[in-house]
């Protein structure tokens, strides 16, 4: 029994994100599943860091898979990539010791949120990002930005309703930059619960267009009620960046 | 009556190349006609600078259209990205001399073809880039570009079989570069033969693959006969880039 680290990069656009689900086998997950399986001749189960939601892409997801049949590194990527739509990608194979897990393992996760507020769609970056023509202030954006970083109990940035677990996660920096046009906000933390990132840029923009007051943040996080935070931003402006684990 | 000028990009996937036909009004041309026409209440007709083959892109295609019913250039803008489909944007819109003709007037245009040559395909520039494994000498390549480059008749670089027309064209310029496993192509010239910049691709591959000697080029532009040159590389890797006019 071998333990292999996988670097996957999508487009998720077709996908029912990245999670199997009974009704569909649809999911970043599901394909992944059924050509390792194939290429190993065993039922093999891929356990991925981020679970990303449909429409959600990613250029450095990171799963890990364990083969009793052992393989090639090598052998296993070219295997994916050559079966795999091709708007999956395996980008990295390395063998890790057994104990390493891609979701129980502490991470650092990145998101990327891509706005594009030029006015004009971009029509080669148009899957990659949402489009908003009313110009948002990205001054006021930064400034309750700072507000949302830390730890903190997020329920009110999830749409998942009856979670038991903890809903305490830490944000180390959420960075917003703009140019030519595109607004890309970078989010770090230890975690993200169901659809936050994109509750979390729906309550930026709402801010960004003075539709909500910066000082907003403390009331929305004290309520733990999803009502109180801003809109759901779209799926296809969303990325996961990269995962780092700490050894 | 004036006259534009309007700057406009596409993902040409979708579509069967810039030039309106008589079986399909699927192709930028008609797409922009029929907009174009709506908004102005009158039949119009969109020259444009480059007629991009079915499946080729375009950063900075060149149109000029004629109306009587004469409008604000932002508003031009405004309509056309309103109601073309989502994979056709117009950038630019300026009135322009009467006498000034997208197509008719002499300009250098800018080709690009984009080659992975990292052997793992890039899911997100995946339809702008032509996928290609076995590892290409870029020295060859542009040994032999050279040899392409400046006025020649370029018939046996053309898929156009019965032209009455001169086949001379001059190429002013052909940059290869190649950044992190991805070959970019540049191409300049005064214009530009149905297919040619993708036999011309072909050619270099051959010879980026040692399949065909660098010297070939000469006997080539001899032999004035198509099957003399390379394959016709696919076209989602071109990108019809910029058109500059001399005034």
């Amino acid at each position: 029994m071998k333990n292999y680290k996988l670097t996957i990069q999508y487009v998720g656009e077709k996908f029912q994100g990245w999670q199997k689900q009974t009704s569909t086998d649809n999911t970043i997950q599901g394909k992944l599943e059924s050509v390792l399986s194939l290429m190993a001749e065993e039922d093999v189960k891929v356990d991925g860091a981020g679970r990303t939601d449909a429409g959600v892409h990613a250029y450095g997801q990171v799963a890990t898979v364990k083969l009793t049949n052992a393989k090639n590194p090598r052998d296993i990527k070219f295997y994916c990539n050559k079966y795999l739509p091709q708007e999956i990608a395996v980008v990295n194979v390395d063998e890790i010791y057994p104990r390493f897990h891609a979701r129980l393992n502490k991470s650092v996760k990145v998101y990327q949120y891509r706005i594009n507020n030029s006015g004009v769609r971009n029509v080669f970056e148009n899957r990659f990002q949402c489009n908003l023509d009313e110009k948002l202030d990205t001054s006021k954006m930064k400034h309750a930005a700072e507000t949302l970083m830390g730890t903190h109990d997020f329920t009110s940035f999830s749409s998942n309703k009856n979670s038991k677990k903890s809903n305490e996660r830490t944000i180390y920096s959420i960075d917003i930059e703009k140019i030519d046009g595109e607004i890309i906000l970078t989010f770090k933390g230890n975690g993200f619960l169901y659809n936050m990132v994109r509750i979390m840029v729906g309550t930026l923009i709402e801010i960004g267009l003075g539709q909500r007051s910066m000082k907003d943040i403390g009331r929305i996080f004290a309520a733990k009620k999803r009502s109180e935070a801003g809109f759901l931003a779209e799926a296809k402006g969303l990325s996961l960046v990269e995962v780092i684990y700490e050894e």
